[in-house]
């Protein structure tokens, strides 16, 4: 499948309610539930989500369509949502996040990229070269990584409830080491 | 986490509503992609989560309650919706899926099962003996699972588009070999 605008986007625009939908109101054992220390719980996922929002997709693609001679991206961090979001509710991460795509998805709209811009270039503080296309692309795939991670983490809950059906049950092996 | 009714159904409830969010209205590159041959797409993860909920689930649980002679299962056909669907639109599959769940765990509810009754025998016709307890915790790691299997078969769509990010995008890689 090649890469296409509304397509990402029709993804991109629908990982909020996705979201609310499998953890609002849901308990604090599901959405607090880690893979061990230094991965991310389902709480964590929509905080890192939010810092994407703040810190990645947009900003870099930004700096990409500016056309400097500075392409380089600012380094992501990972755990920024650890300190930021210490007092507050998945409830109301999840509206901000919401909130916030849907801003990114506007902005992103009224840009109306053409194939020449999808393009450019940008570059990676650890990849190198990729194009603002590859960076959309990999904005689509980490929405949709993440919520397979939610659901791997709170499934892993459950390993040893199953019995004998582990085998049965690839979303509790196929992801051996834990990572954030 | 040791298994809880409540916390189960908790998410089990929530299945519908999360798949509704990610695939209604979505477009078919995105509904109908697959990983290969003879595996699931979106589309077919619906189908077979119907079939899980007229087959696999509740009929299992009964022949368990039923505490009779014969506890052994019927096989489970993977792949009844194959045929069963071919003239259905998702949308359809969604909501009659939202209807088969509710209904199951309106039924679950009124059992209101002690844990005596959880320690209750049956009999895979695979994997051997199994508690209403294991069977009860495989049914909520089964729809994790899928709802993690049609996210994965989405992002796996734009593998090529990515460019360098593959290595930063586990959910890439993390399944290598396809199955349904």
């Amino acid at each position: 499948m090649n890469f296409d605008l509304d397509l990402s986007i029709d993804v991109l625009a629908r990982t909020p309610a996705t979201l609310h939908a499998l953890l609002d109101g849901l308990t604090e054992p599901w959405t607090r539930a880690t893979e061990g220390p230094n991965t991310f719980s389902p709480f964590d996922v929509v905080g890192h989500l939010i810092d994407g929002e703040e810190t990645d997709w947009i900003p870099r693609a930004r700096i990409i369509l500016a056309r400097g001679t500075v392409r380089r991206f600012e380094r992501y961090d990972r755990f920024r949502h650890w300190t930021r979001n210490v007092d507050r509710s998945l409830s109301s991460l999840l509206d901000e996040f919401a909130r916030l795509r849907a801003d990114s998805l506007a902005l992103l709209r009224s840009w109306d990229l053409t194939p020449t811009e999808l393009d450019l270039p940008g570059e990676h503080p650890s990849l190198g070269p990729v194009t603002l296309r590859q960076l959309l692309a990999a904005w689509v795939v980490h929405d949709l990584g993440h919520i397979a991670q939610a659901v791997r983490v709170m499934s892993k809950q459950y390993y040893d409830e199953v019995g004998p059906w582990v085998p049965y049950l690839p979303v509790l092996t196929d992801h051996p080491v834990p990572r954030s």
